[in-house]
């Protein structure tokens, strides 16, 4: 493991590899945009997709299609005949779905959010209804864009556990949960299941996505769906201690209003206890595949400031 | 073409094939709520789940899977291995996709329709914020349904064509060009356009996987794509004509208010000329592929009442 491992070195190493993986994300969301086809749209359908093109591009980790990266090139075997370029380019609707979920969720009538990382929410920058236009035509197009690239022989996989995560069964069932319980006192099994469901089903889905269109193992699949898991709880803990405790200005969002979560029920010391444990199972999991990038994404979820 | 063609005869015709079609598709729908895996579900989540199932079972013609269902009988060969059972439930997704549509249409920010059909809106009834995750989960629903129950040897051509028709580049791209162009004057060739999209996408949708089930030949795909078209746009001219002269309770939805369209760019009239000339067409392709259920269909939409 070596010294490459040592916590002091991991921001020297994100820098490198995850910075790397988002950029080759990031220049394919923008080409995507680019060259999506809209020769005829009108003003009005140009507002849309520019509304889309800035709900993606707003920013974020890129954290969704570069665990689904990682597991891609984990499993791939000398024989696999999808390209990297073809995963990646399926992979973006990822960030698309990720992207609806947030355009939704800062509208007035769920989270009230007026900044996003930094910047404008989406309604707050193109008003309420076209927010609510341009989140349910990101998510169709999270589907149009899985038709268009997704190998043939795991489109149906995909679209399964896609539309399975992202509905009723997986991150919206997340959201309701979250938003019924606000303001009433919930369990922590409760709140672990709110989570999984918000945040951690889309992690799932990102690492599945790797797993499929690498054509891995049902073991192999098994595993890296508990490795998923367990950082996206980790990652949700995470941010409970950012909004709780962050600096408004490198987290990017108003903080200390969100008291909710882990770090209201368990208080700040066992929130990060928690968040150790569930590193560690992940940093197992991450070490019996030898992967030292799986290794450094799980610490760095733990060790992120925004 | 004899009696039955006779339009005095169309109601007895209707209350036959297209009512036992509408209960068909309804009963597939409610068998679909009542089955579906919800074991796990916190309160939260049947509510989500109940809203859901409240929106869709609201009522509506089912026309969608209707004209869907036709197009399969009439394309379907003698060694076609797909039933029509597995046919109405793959159909039920256009209908999940129209209810999100309403749903979120609806909603204050956008239309602040506070009944449909005749009964509470969905915001109205579940509240604002739900009535964005309804929605949202309706259309992953929609997804979701389609990689269950989808033939193999079609879901990708099925789950590009929703994809594309129900986003940008058809239903919601017509939304937006409807709301943005509330209150200016709209030219007759963009009004046109901006229900093409709006409802006609979707009914377009629904005559092609009809032909795409039935692995029909390129020919037929197109020609019943054409009849699909016109009646689509006749069906928001029939619209239009409503809200401006129908009779409210037969409606089920507060009407008179509703002076976009074409009535109001072309008068009552002449709308009802260009409905008149739709259904001819129609009716032509209908009668070229000596199908009475369409020619009947097609004339269903510019008779109805509500």
């Amino acid at each position: 493991m070596g010294l490459s491992r040592d916590l002091k070195n991991l921001s020297f190493i994100l820098m490198n590899f995850f910075k790397t993986y988002k950029l080759e994300i990031n220049k394919a969301l923008e080409g995507f945009f680019q060259n999506y086809p809209c020769i005829n749209f009108s003003e009005s359908e140009k507002i849309l997709l520019e509304g889309m093109n800035y709900a993606v591009m707003l920013g974020g980790k890129r954290i969704r299609p570069t665990l689904g990266l990682l597991c891609f090139e984990l499993f791939r075997t000398k024989d696999c005949e999808v390209s990297r370029k073809k995963v990646i380019e399926t992979l973006i609707s990822l960030e698309f779905i990720h992207a609806y979920s947030l355009v939704h969720d800062d509208l007035p009538a769920l989270d009230n959010d007026s900044l996003r990382r930094g910047q404008l929410s989406v309604w707050k920058k193109f008003g309420e209804a076209e927010a609510v236009l341009i989140g349910d035509s990101l998510q169709a197009l999270a589907f149009e864009n899985l038709a268009k690239n997704s190998p043939d022989f795991c489109i149906k996989k995909l679209i399964k556990i896609l539309a399975q995560s992202s509905g009723i069964q997986g991150m919206v069932g997340g959201q309701i949960r979250d938003m019924q319980s606000e303001n009433k006192k919930i369990s922590e099994i409760d709140l672990v299941k709110m989570h999984q469901k918000k945040t951690g089903a889309l992690l799932v889905v990102s690492a599945q996505f790797g797993a499929v269109l690498s054509n891995a193992s049902d073991e192999n699949f098994a595993k890296i769906t508990k490795f998923a898991e367990l950082i996206g709880l980790a990652f949700q803990i995470k941010d409970d201690l950012l909004d709780g405790e962050g600096d408004s200005e490198i987290v990017g969002k108003t903080v200390g209003k969100d008291e909710k979560g882990f770090v209201k029920i368990l208080g700040v010391s066992e929130s990060k206890k928690r968040l150790k444990k569930l590193i560690e199972e992940a940093v197992k999991i991450a070490q019996g595949f030898k992967s030292d990038k799986l290794e450094d994404l799980a610490k760095f979820v733990e060790e992120r400031e925004k």
